[in-house]
């Protein structure tokens, strides 16, 4: 999506260690113009899917999901990275590698916000070597609800977990940026 | 707000100790159409003083404060509860403690995203002893921007965070629902 792309150009900052910070529209200040743009072509490529809830992951994630869930008029689930005391003690849980900030979570999703009824959409704003995505989608297997499609912001397709989520798991993955290469000194390319 | 009281006395949890658990439409699972309502409602008390930029906390404010930006079109600052390793070195820091956690948590956000130019409208999920509000406050005054309002989704006025917020700092706050009074055994009276 060109209207994304420009804006990682634009407002991106490259660091070392394959690094993209977004900081300054996504992560900590969110562009939610923008957003609501993503969100609305969110709608678009998963409006045929019958999507019931959208799913996604603390703190991030949650922006993006609530502007596009309110396209679908659908509840946003939001997972949480470590366990509350003010959750049931009751969940669905997995473990998820942050790749930003180099450790694992535990990812949980109380049990009484999913079901086997439900049509997930997981939306969130990173796909690169895909564990926060394939924890969700673990969640969603656990409560026997079907993953009808995945939604991010930015893929890095170089890492593969775009690949797993496709081939392996046979998702409908839509990424509004793929990128298909970063260098340390910030020369970002696209797919085509 | 009446939409938010019945809410309240119709899914909202008691539990011993004060807690007011709001997780199946606010604090886990977001019921984004009632959000949607609740922020144009925000739009319509703070519309006139000038906001540029909505500020709030992670990870419960991110939602309700996306919904409400959308209206005003202006972004989101979410401070963040302990530093990470993808944010910039150089912050703006305050302390907040945790009626629900029992905790304590510095907060912070990055002097790129707060300045003495902004107009900002604070937004977050409960107000009680308005500790995370103070810390929100605190930053703002720390990067010289002006706090033109606070809005809340549910006051617990007999906590007295909204008394101080509102007679000792002189802020405009409204809360979309306040509570007077609430017991072990689940009742919960409204103020007028």
């Amino acid at each position: 999506m060109k209207l994304l792309e420009t804006k990682i150009l634009s407002c991106g900052k490259v660091y070392p260690g394959d690094i993209l910070k977004v900081d300054s529209f996504v992560n900590h200040c969110i562009d939610v113009d923008l957003m609501n743009k993503l969100g609305q072509e969110f709608y678009a490529r998963f409006k045929d899917e019958g999507v019931n809830k959208i799913l996604t992951i603390e703190a991030s994630g949650i922006g993006i999901s609530c502007l596009t869930a309110q396209y679908f008029h659908v509840p946003v689930v939001f997972a949480k990275k470590s366990k509350s005391s003010n959750i049931s003690a009751v969940v669905y849980k997995s473990q998820a590698h942050s790749y930003t900030h180099g450790n694992d979570n535990t990812v949980i999703v109380s049990r009484e916000y999913l079901s086997s009824d439900d049509r997930i959409l997981i939306i969130d704003d990173f796909l690169a070597s895909g564990s926060a995505l394939k924890a969700l989608v673990d969640i969603c297997n656990e409560a026997g609800a079907k993953v009808v499609g995945v939604g991010t912001l930015i893929e890095k397709t170089y890492q593969g977990g775009g690949d797993y989520l496709r081939s392996e798991l046979g998702l409908k993955v839509e990424s509004l940026a793929k990128i298909k290469s970063m260098t340390d000194d910030g020369k970002i390319e696209f797919c085509d």
